[in-house]
């Protein structure tokens, strides 16, 4: 079980115009007045689970050991969807239980999942719309307050996980697609070092013996960072999350090649 | 008096991309190194007095005790607008005075308000146009240090409310406005369940037998969620600040309905 | 050599949306939890150094001694681009060498610039296109742990700085430019109340006798604050940063007069 420290990141689709992130910030901060809040991000277009699963993904583990990773991301806010309490060996995750934690059930050795049943840390609303304010911020201030995973409900193996889609090999040709696109307008695609290393071989950053395409374009040869890069041009690199990456120096490579997310992207 | 703790909000409608907000956050930090700084929002659109009011209603309650809620939203600066500083049970206050704690005023049972005109704790800069970062900021750390309100300035009775307007019956109709679109595109009525109750005699959350009207839609009943309504149709619950709205599942009612703030509400 | 404090300020262009500037943060805080960082703006355009070195001058000097003020606008990350660590008399400052930092060496009279060689402390990480996660955010936290900046890398002379342009004077006349289009839509120029003395001999603030041409309009005298304007008419005033700035009251002069960054104003 991860230490008791007072960290916890939020992660929600709830904008930072409104008050709904204060107001779980201040329910926190009620309950934990020493509670450090980091945001990790609140600008997840609206009810996008994958976008938030693919951000979460890209952070957590950069934080301390015993951080409490809140992500709030929830149509079914409300109806019987199920909220999860996750721990790891590292980390504490609190999330709807909507696919949201994929990638950490993915890539986390040991997951101890719980359903947050026990209603005695919940605040007391009239309405049924608010379980970011309601109940999962109270949660993770108490978890930050040494209560213990148990005692927010009982243990379950059944829970929502959304596919995570591995590129394929087919006749020589890598197939992958972009999973997400920044707000340069880089693409980023599911293929990573390794892969590439399955194909070929050997190889390793810049590499100008791939072809990659993706909407149309070819794009031949890795270079190894954006100021390899001409302005006109998409190029290709491995970025630092490890993954295949289109993008256009000083340009958004999204709207240039009109692709987005989901977009397939070829390596040969 | 509520207790000195060093917790501050800021809700400004300075955005987070000049150098405005992190200014204050200097001062505050320079005067009170151990403060602790919640962003309530700084997005409110600017000049929206109205909107910042709704704002800080919806969230500094969640707040611990002897948190110092700091609202600018303040486009007489520099003028003879006044300063104030407001202590209630549990909170301090400071703002201009241009009505954006009129619900402060209108909800809390004690409040003691004062002129700041102490000129002491003031920063001295050249222009005038800056009492965020001059006049609000230091004032915030100095009480989070435990300097006492009265050293700021007298006591007053005379200060700026905004007309709060309450939803009204006539002939079994309940009529209210709109008072906040949320990010969503959600539109929040001044209508509550204890309107709705002395309407109907009782009913409360998901009620089938009331008919909202909005901006030519109708809609039938209440639904307890956001995943209880459908892709297309506008739908009405009662949210978790305790005020009916209408949404449309997973859209964006406000642009649907073409409907924003003051839109005209009825229930019967 | 200021002070080892837990104070971090983060100024980058990677938005609030994506994954970076929560990785930062992460990093920061699991190498030392008790660091306290504040963002001073994220919102930078992407790529522009020169509004993120406004943004920085603009607020730095607000913070406690021995903040260390991170900013990574960096097009050039990855490639042979140098990074730097700068000490001043109150602050630290860690950033790429692409002339980010120019006001501060142009401001404070004693600076001391390091090259960052040192592998020790980065991160270690696939790609090469994340140093604000891989070397500032790591340098940054270490620095506040007490590391000496000589341990980063030696001592230089010879770093990028931007031209810094004074406004001149012919004829009587005040030549200068705007240096920041604030979120409001205000034009700030590089023109100071000094410069205003030294053409006039005297005058400050609300001065009637000086005309300013900008953009083909023509605006008479000084007013004191926002509020003196009229909501049609371009005003100007000496703001809170000691610069004139143009203005339309609760409007957006930017958008009305058609001007932005560079524009060439004029006062006689």
């Amino acid at each position: 079980m991860p230490p008791a420290i007072s960290m916890i990141t939020l992660l929600t689709d709830f904008g930072l115009r409104d008050y709904f992130v204060a107001s779980m910030k201040g329910v926190i901060l009620n309950i934990n007045s020493q509670a450090r809040i980091v945001d990790l991000s609140h600008d997840v277009p609206p009810q996008q689970i994958e976008e938030a699963a693919y951000l979460l993904k890209s952070s957590y583990r950069y934080f301390p050991d015993g951080t409490v990773h809140v992500a709030v991301v929830d149509p079914g806010v409300g109806s019987n969807r199920r909220a999860l309490l996750v721990s790891t060996s590292r980390f504490y995750f609190l999330a709807p239980d909507n696919g949201l934690l994929s990638y950490i059930f993915d890539e986390e050795l040991s997951v101890e999942v719980r359903v947050i049943e026990n209603k005695q840390y919940r605040l007391d609303s009239e309405g049924a719309t608010f379980d970011g304010r309601d109940l999962f911020a109270p949660a993770a201030a108490w978890l930050t307050k040494g209560q213990s995973p148990g005692s927010f409900g009982r243990l379950t193996r059944d829970y929502v996980t959304l596919p995570i889609e591995e590129p394929t090999v087919a006749h020589k040709v890598l197939s992958g697609h972009i999973v997400y696109v920044d707000h340069y307008g880089n693409l980023i695609s599911n293929i990573t070092p390794l892969h590439l290393k399955e194909l070929q071989g050997v190889a390793r950053k810049s590499s100008s013996d791939v072809t990659i395409r993706l909407g149309g374009t070819e794009i031949q040869g890795l270079v190894v960072c954006y100021a390899d890069g001409d302005k006109t041009t998409p190029q290709a690199l491995i970025n630092s999350n490890g993954q295949v990456e289109v993008f256009i120096k000083e340009g958004n490579a999204a709207e240039s090649l009109k692709c987005g997310r989901g977009e397939k992207i070829a390596v040969s």
